[in-house]
């Protein structure tokens, strides 16, 4: 047996205690958990170092490498994310729907979890405490596959998370590392049907699309962002600007950032140097269809490609249109279903954009970088689903749930 | 341009009018379409008439082909059929959540449509009909590829409801049917990424399994079922026969029909022989464990692979267990997560059964036969989802949906 599948089988075995553990229960798993990570942060961290010093002789670049490096205050922060799911209310066992049937039969759909979670995701050594920490919230058993730049760290967290759990009523089994490195273990996971019930990818596009592509277990797409703000006519030009640079310049690394401004031409007139301005400031890179370009001599042409890429850097399309309706065709072909925002004082063009745009989050005078589980108060996220199945947008616990139908009858047959 | 890529991008072409489509708009179009299909039932009947006579020369059995027929009677009551969808409650639009976040920011979680549905089915040309009314009445696309032995009279089908809709508001490109009746147009839609937001495969346990195992688009896998009866040592045996017979053998060939009677030793030493006696009056073919066979002597030995077996026939397996644990395990091995009953007096081993049995729908003291969009009081059925992502059990109308969050802010950054 591979060491997949027997990790998978293990982890299935657990399903059963795991949907009957109380919250208490489950809490308290939690609150052990995090104790241990802070406990034993100097045994996590000479782990780290294992995986760094890998790093830095595969010529890893700084950047990567801090992303992985942990140390007290990084271990502590994870603790308190563990710490932060105790609080946060257990969904299972919430009764969703009653239905009385005229027959007597009694319906009741009750969240309940959705079995075993599969997370195949890339270097932070963070994402596994907080995928464990959110699929044991919900009653689930995970396997996880982290990145093989990860290994170290992720090995000696699961070793402590597993010897926490042995003093709890939590099965130690509910929690699976992959330690294969080897994209073999990978492809298994993507076909492991009857074991695994879904599986979560988070990452690059490249790691998604291989997950998406080549998955026959069920997926939760997350992920991929390329996001627009389009700016009205009417739009305010102090609002205008804060809002298409924080959706930019915040944090360009990530999915929610912004990578093309979609800018009316009555607006490009009078605004869109200063805006240009603004965004040279912050050290942003322009590309311009050839009308932007005429107004922001700066600006480099952008090719159809630079519209269809999600740059997650300091590198922004603008592309000045003619009316809401080229704005919509334009993020209609282009964008990603993720978030997309329209500043605007008009009502009626606010209320046709929110309508018609496809995404998972549409907005008015607002950043596009408020998609997010933390933001939208669920008080955690398991990623950003772009797909329109089972959850879309940010995913808190109750996207971690399935439902069953429990009837109560008294010998109720069918005629 | 393939007739797939072809038909499924004039599909896709249609969703931004289809969601914005009235419910009176939307229940016009399915009302003038019914209509159609009844002014139109002899050019119906004649193209269905090409199906049975192709039938009849291949061969094909004559049960098939009374599942294949059509008369006025029959596409009397598909029309009905989308009747019935006029009058259900329209679940797009609805607000299903506000969230209004200490910054100002307001959110609200309302249902949209899924996009294009694309639907894979075998022989019976009423799928077509009721496939189409579920999916236009939620605003969405649908590209339809049912079974070859049917195409006469589906090609008949839709063209009388492309002239139907062309007399509304709805365009009549949502409603589209692939003709290539061979495997390639089915092996092109499971890719269709892109074009097609899911893909729901109603028939038989290999076109179902054919669907998950290729499709990279999202799938909801419905129908196997092998579903079980558990009658404990306190139920009542004339409420335990009637549970039984009617699992078995009110409609043998449907998912939700039981394939194994699991009974406790002391049941089993009371009342098995007449229940066994019953059986074998409406002509049951009883499969049994050794004590079973001991006990009733027209049982065939049961194997097990019996067990894992769909017979969807007049067949039962019939075993006897010592304990509910027992059961509870038989279940977990050979179950296909669809439907279960427990039959018993006894409050605490129903209310275990209840919560620790994995399975969509799970039964006190009524028949698994209720397992059905109808008898749930839905009012229509697409299937009966035996996945847990996005929807378990039999799907109404809002299992056709998906979700949008839209954002109102007053120019609102993150910080």
């Amino acid at each position: 047996m591979s060491e997949v599948v027997n990790k998978a089988t293990l982890a299935k075995g657990t399903t059963g205690v795991l949907a009957s553990l109380t919250t208490g229960q489950k809490n308290e798993a939690l609150l052990v958990m995090a104790a241990a990570l802070r406990r034993e942060a100097t045994a996590i961290i000479t782990a780290n170092g294992e995986d760094l010093e890998r790093g830095r002789l595969n010529g890893t670049p700084e950047s990567m490498l801090d992303r992985l490096a942990l140390n007290v205050e990084r271990i502590g922060s994870i603790a308190d994310g563990l710490q932060q799911i105790v609080v946060l209310p257990d969904p299972i066992g919430d009764t969703l729907e009653t239905i009385e049937r005229p027959n007597g039969l009694s319906i009741e759909k009750i969240r309940v979890p959705l079995g075993v979670i599969g997370i195949i995701y890339e270097a932070r050594p963070n994402v596994t405490v907080d995928a464990a920490g959110l699929c044991l919230k919900t009653g689930n058993a995970v396997v996880l596959r982290g990145g093989s730049s990860a290994l170290s760290s992720n090995r000696k967290i699961v070793e402590v998370l597993h010897s926490a759990l042995a003093e709890t009523d939590m099965p130690k089994d509910a929690l699976q590392l992959i330690e294969d490195p080897t994209r073999a273990s990978v492809d298994e996971m993507l076909k492991l049907n009857g074991l695994l019930d879904v599986i979560i990818p988070r990452g690059g596009s490249s790691l998604i699309q291989n997950v998406v592509l080549n998955a026959t277990v069920p997926v939760i797409e997350t992920g991929a962002g390329i996001c627009h703000t389009y700016l009205d006519s009417s739009a305010i030009p102090e609002m205008a600007l804060n809002i298409s640079i924080n959706a930019k310049a915040q944090r360009p690394s990530v999915c929610n950032s912004m990578e093309t401004l979609l800018v009316h031409r009555d607006y490009a007139s009078k605004s869109l140097y200063s805006l240009a301005e603004a965004f040279r400031e912050v050290n942003v890179e322009l590309r311009g269809c050839p009308e932007t370009v005429a107004i922001v001599p700066w600006a480099l042409p952008a090719s159809l490609e630079d519209y269809a890429t999600e740059y997650n850097d300091y590198i922004l399309n603008i592309k000045i249109v003619s009316s809401l309706d080229e704005a919509l065709a334009h993020i209609a072909k282009y964008g990603t279903k993720h978030s997309e925002c329209i500043v605007t004082e008009d009502q009626a063009q606010a209320a046709r954009f929110l309508q018609e745009v496809d995404a998972a989050a549409v907005y008015h005078n607002a950043s596009t970088r408020f998609t997010d589980g933390f933001e939208f108060g669920f008080g955690a996220e398991i990623g950003i689903s772009t797909q329109k199945l089972h959850a879309r947008g940010p995913m808190g616990l109750p996207a971690l749930t399935s439902t069953k139908y429990k009837i109560y009858g008294t010998g109720q047959v069918r005629s």
